[in-house]
């Protein structure tokens, strides 16, 4: 189950005992992982790759981070960083071989600072995101980043990899949620950069350079982080449509009606709705007849503004424009995390129907539909059988465009035509003026398409600072960028 | 009327008439200005400093800013680039050695699209900011991007400076505006980085290292920029408060309760309104009575929300809490734009009561208040008669802490205490986490500053990111940062 490999062999030669002593010195006993222990974090959470760490080390603060750089430095030892191991293109996963340091996060785990007045956080980079959204809770306060992997994955790794999730519509990427940042940098000193100011225009905007840079030119260790006022208010409605173009026209109608209120605008088709359904303990269709296609909506306000009237006129003229089928509007908050527990649980409901061809798409928000039509004509001509699963996040033109196999088919030799459907779908992206790596980012799975889809400039600016802020080339190579130096 | 100089002589000489005339041939006659055509551009608004320039062009297209720069860069010639020439820190403008090319952007002012289905435009860097307001108004759109020199100032120049505003509070400063840019590179490469997409994680995010950077970087063309639903409901009113911690309070219980619809929180003394009210025409006290403090809130939504509802009803519980004295609540258009005249007024109505030292600085949200009536005392008692003009976004923690000279004094010799009252407002600054430099940038006037507020890793990235960018130090030479190479 894997797609093509990295062409290159690695660079990397394995660490000697010596080696390997010389950072162990740095740390406490159980912060350098035996091999049991280390295992399960050597490999992609799909098992898209198997790597090898030379050493696997878990810091407790930054300081250690610092002496544990500074050394690799000093040896050229590569660095690879790791929060949740969630990351879906091997952006956390060393290569094969053992050459390298697994630099885990995740005993930086500390909450330094709430402060509502503020409406900020300072967060260390392994907490994860589930502590940092009960955290803002707990201080009436929202944190609006939403993912599926949210009780695993680590702030560290949303801000390596620009996370995106649900709430984008609403409230931006992971990057319009910082404030700053504090970073070892890949030569071992230690970066403050924890602003918590909305306005500070003191020379370049260092944080956004970090913020996706998927590990490439140092460890994010903490972050100042924005919260919001808690809802108050939520009204969601699970919706059965006609067809992607009703979906859209849904989309467009709720945000011109609910303006800033439109937290959430997700789409799924039928047949992911059915895998879940089949697959997932606790999921129900919530309407009575099938539907083509089906959006969940979420309105919600930190005021009480009568979101609920706002929801029912909102489905009122979609049932008189013909865009909705039929919907139902949750009562309770169980009934609203169970519509959330269908389209969340689609990531891995999918596993249950073979293999999965996935492409991280996203597209100009008015030609979703079009693109999702022309893409799935073009993928089951391609292949007979093939079962396109679109869904995600049609608020800000986020679309999982995965191809499930067809059934009976042999999963791994499904897979091995992961390129090829990759190259069909992405000419049509491109066609539509759209990104193929929307929120997961490039990591090692895409790193070999870039050159496709970036300016020579872009590419050459990407070397630039590359080679400006890491000019050994230990931080995460063989990921996001085309070229590194050992 | 000077801040102090530059220390350093300018490293480069006056352009020969031999290398002015290859420049001209690559462009037009009528883009190589004369002198007298030149010289309004040569001078910063407030006379702050007066450059010259060996050549000053106004080239047309991105491939004219190309050409130039190509061959600057081959001849090692500085380019400071300008926009609507209204910064206040100088960092549009030449040295004094008449050896740099001055590139104008005002001839570079295409909007190249409106789209409003996708809530976006592309715009040329010589468009002025009212030019941008006015096409997303035709579009029945809004971007949301407001501050006292629009009628002149250019969306490059708010790129180049990030510039804040009046509207940051609710929709962010210019950097959040922005989705992708255009620009020529230091040694004439063009970046075509004008993406659309709401989520795009393809590697670094060089466009947020391109704006603030203060013409440093290259030479921003155009910009696809964010448009947002225009207001539908806007309910504005001019408040009298008793002291600057209402004011505080006022801000906070009007966030409380109109939350994201509270789209400006305006502080304005007591003093300032005088100056406006005495000085400008067409402007009026609305309150009968004075007061020591003045609030401008605006709430404003594009859904119909019942806005005059939520205002009366925070005013009604200000009163109660004692925070409020009187409030006007403006009943038409006109007198919405008459209060909005009276603050926006201020910049230039202060030049009415002689000298003035600037500092555009930050503070947390929750401290603003403390720390104006702890620099107020400060620099009473630096200076006796000194008078404190502390207005701007309490929304976003900006403050313009303006000192005008005391009644009476030589204009000239207050402006020589210029770093003096600088040192011990910053110091201030410092104490409370804020920022010297928040919405006006650093330039010139703030640059030899920069080390007292930042650590040294921070200035070395700075210089890791120049040098990578712009190898031969040619862009905007003396702005910004500590050191440049020639």
């Amino acid at each position: 189950m894997s797609p093509p490999p990295d062409a290159a062999a690695s660079p990397f030669r394995p660490l000697s005992q010596e080696t390997v002593a010389r950072f162990a010195a740095l740390l406490g006993p159980r912060d350098v992982l035996e091999a049991d222990a280390a295992a399960p974090m050597l490999v992609e959470p799909r098992g898209l790759y198997q790597g090898r760490a030379g050493l696997v080390v878990t810091p407790r603060t930054v300081g250690q981070v610092a002496s544990v750089v500074t050394l690799a430095n000093e040896l050229s030892i590569p660095v690879v960083t790791q929060g949740g191991n969630t990351g879906l293109v091997g952006g956390q996963t060393p290569d094969g071989s053992g050459g390298m340091i697994l630099l885990s996060t995740k005993k930086l785990d500390r909450i330094r600072e709430v402060d509502p007045d503020e409406n900020l956080m300072v967060v260390e980079a392994g907490v994860t995101l589930q502590r940092v959204q009960d955290a803002a809770i707990e201080a009436d306060r929202l944190f609006p980043l939403s993912l599926g992997s949210e009780g695993t994955c680590t702030i560290g790794g949303n801000i390596a990899s620009n996370a995106g999730g649900v709430g984008v519509l609403a409230y931006g990427n992971t990057r319009d949620l910082v404030l700053g940042i504090e970073a070892v940098l890949p030569d071992g000193r230690i970066w403050n950069g924890l602003r918590r100011l909305r306005k500070d225009n003191t020379g370049y905007d260092l944080k956004h350079l970090f913020i996706g840079s998927e590990g490439t030119l140092g460890v994010v260790t903490a972050a100042v982080i924005k919260l919001f006022p808690a809802p108050r208010e939520v009204a969601t409605a699970f919706v059965g449509v006609p067809d992607v173009h009703s979906a859209q026209k849904l989309f467009r109608l709720a945000r011109e009606r609910a303006g800033q209120s439109l937290t959430g605008c997700e789409l799924m088709p039928r047949f992911g709705l059915e895998l879940v359904v089949d697959n997932m303990a606790d999921s129900r269709d919530p309407l009575s007849e099938p539907h083509p296609w089906y959006v969940l909506l979420e309105l919600s306000s930190p005021l009480a503004v009568g979101l609920d009237r706002t929801l029912e006129a909102i489905l009122e003229q979609a049932f008189e424009d013909e865009v909705v089928a039929d919907a139902a509007i949750a009562v309770s908050g169980d009934q609203t995390a169970a519509f959330w527990r269908l389209r969340l649980g689609l990531s891995e409901a999918q596993g249950h129907a073979g293999g999965s061809i996935k492409h991280d798409v996203s597209i100009p928000l008015s030609r979703v539909a079009d693109f999702i039509v022309e893409a799935t004509a073009a993928v089951e001509k391609h292949l007979d059988g093939a079962r396109v699963v679109a869904f995600g996040h049609l608020g800000d033109g986020n679309i999982h465009f995965n191809v499930t196999q067809p059934v009976g088919a042999d999963k791994a030799e499904y897979l091995r035509g992961w390129a090829a459907m990759n190259a069909i779908v992405h000419d049509i992206v491109a066609a539509y003026g759209g990104s193929i790596a929307a929120e997961h980012g490039v990591g090692r799975l895409k790193r070999g398409l870039l050159p496709g889809v970036k300016s020579e400039v872009e590419l050459n600016l990407f070397a630039q600072v590359k080679r400006a802020l890491d000019p050994k080339g230990l931080f995460n190579p063989g990921v996001l960028l085309a070229e590194t130096r050992a």
